[in-house]
């Protein structure tokens, strides 16, 4: 059995380049007893994935150089041998890794009991981005009704379930988008009360427009500049989640928030968040998700690319935002 | 009655140049039925001031140009005409302005018994500063004992609080200071467990050297440079207490944490905080802390300096450093 798999070749600076990575084939061993092999379908690509690949103190080990590529994934058990967790058939979530294949004990894997065209969703609104959504802006953000919520990077994975979920909880929202697709897709498709296009507007006029009251949760994706233009609008007691910083992930030097004290002034929070913590609360996070899908309140689009060969281009898009919603990479034909 | 009082004349831009006040004289009306008339004699001067000469939204209206400094005050009733709710003799504390006398019904003003040989530490240690240690190390950055504990600007009035109320519920504390005098001073005089004098050393060096496994809790008075350095060295739920940004209230331009996505990685909380909030628990504060004070757990400094026309040149050892705990200008000889 032959396995393709993306290897981290160096570490990069700004921008990866596409030698990154080495796309290496290897041939696996044979079963020992307790093993599974999986086959990955679908890679997830999040924006995270550029900070473990710096070698600095975070929230997890940063991937070594010569390892497999860490991505989660959805695979399906192909072959066990002997006493297995997961039989043959069975489809697995997890953290598979760029690669076609791997031999397992199943250890960082679930079973997902999924029809095979949902499946990408495991790794969508099922799955880390959708947790994230979850509990940035239920528990950090701590909405209720009424408030005014403000949401970057809106038409991605994650901030297009903090917008729907903040509707769904009574709240007024906001997303800041890049280009006018998106702008369209968050409000005539999602239901947002509103979308600011980053890329044609004066962001701080078109807060002040959207949210003439200020606001009471701003949850960051994207740090920089438009964080930077949040924080003046702040509320009394607002709160803001720092979930994630993709304008900054392939700077040198982060720019940190230059009206900081905004947070004295309105006796407000910034708190960052991790989702791996709440993972004792996954189950009834996806239990309700699901529900709220089935019921048609939430929308959640997967964005699928093809091809383990096309990962540098398709990653790429996490950064340009040429993508709506999930980016995922489909690597099994 | 002649009242000498300093105006706001213009507004500042950058560090207040001398004729950004005029030290005018006017001469008060007769006293109305109900009315005291307050010789002030100790006049607070606290980085805050700097803040409320700006005409931006804040939590405190601006100084109206024309109008008598703001500034927290002990003075004591010297007239009174028919029912008043204080009588001659009392001592007050209250928001008096910049200058000799006022005539008031006793708005904003609230009795003191004290000697008068103490009459400072009601704008100290039992005053604002006094407050604002309290309720920000304790109910913001939310202590608990073994915690590690750095401050910044921890020689000053509020800094110095907080660390030997920090010391009393078991923390380890450590400050950051400017000259070798104060560094001595808050480890031998005030018992902090260690300083770090940001003028002769590397700040991030010894913050690594004081505090090797990190911080709980970094109480910030200064913004700017070690705010950022601060952040670098924050553990899993730590706390950031936004008190103060002295180093940079003269700028045009704040500087923001650069290393704010520490809070991230790390689940940290960076909370902004305005005193005023807690009033409604000033009292049990002050009980609290004369008693700490009694207990000689304590030690209430104030740096006094005397005479109204002196006001400018005091006023500017907030920025340079060029004190020791709380500034103090004393107005009545």
């Amino acid at each position: 059995m032959i396995n393709r798999k993306l290897i981290l070749s160096k570490r990069p600076i700004g921008i990866p380049k596409e030698d990154t990575w080495n796309l290496v084939e290897e041939e696996l061993p044979d079963l020992k007893e307790g093993e599974i092999l999986i086959e990955n379908h679908y890679v997830s690509l999040d924006p995270a994935m550029r900070g473990w690949m710096n070698e600095t103190r975070s929230y997890i080990k940063p991937i070594a150089i010569g390892d497999v590529m860490r991505a989660g994934t959805i695979g399906k058990v192909v072959d066990v041998k002997g006493k297995t967790i997961f039989k043959k058939g069975d489809f697995l979530s997890g953290w598979g890794g760029v690669q076609t294949h791997l031999i397992s004990r199943g250890e960082g894997h679930y079973p997902i009991h999924a029809k095979k065209n949902n499946l990408p969703i495991y790794i969508g609104s099922l799955g880390m981005p959708g947790m994230t959504a979850y509990f940035g802006i239920l528990e950090v953000g701590r909405i209720k009704k009424g408030d005014v919520v403000l949401i970057s990077g809106a038409a991605g994975a994650v901030g297009s379930l903090v917008g729907q979920i903040a509707k769904i909880k009574g709240c007024k929202v906001i997303g800041i988008v890049g280009g006018e697709k998106k702008a369209d897709y968050i409000v005539n498709e999602l239901g947002f009360d509103g979308a600011i296009d980053y890329k044609k507007e004066n962001v701080v006029k078109d807060i002040k427009r959207e949210c003439p009251d200020g606001i009471d949760v701003y949850f960051d994706n994207v740090g920089g500049k438009i964080l930077d233009n949040a924080l003046i609008f702040l509320r009394m007691n607002a709160r803001v989640v720092i979930c994630g910083a993709i304008s900054q992930y392939n700077n040198v030097k982060v720019e940190g928030p230059n009206n900081y004290l905004s947070l004295l002034v309105n006796r407000a929070t910034m708190k960052g968040m991790v989702v791996f913590d709440y993972a004792h609360k996954y189950k009834d996070a996806m239990k309700e998700i699901s529900k709220w899908i089935d019921q048609g309140k939430i929308i959640s689009k997967e964005d699928i690319y093809y091809g383990i060969e096309n990962f540098y281009q398709t990653f790429l898009r996490l950064f340009s935002g040429e993508k709506l919603g999930k980016l995922v990479l489909k690597i099994k034909k």
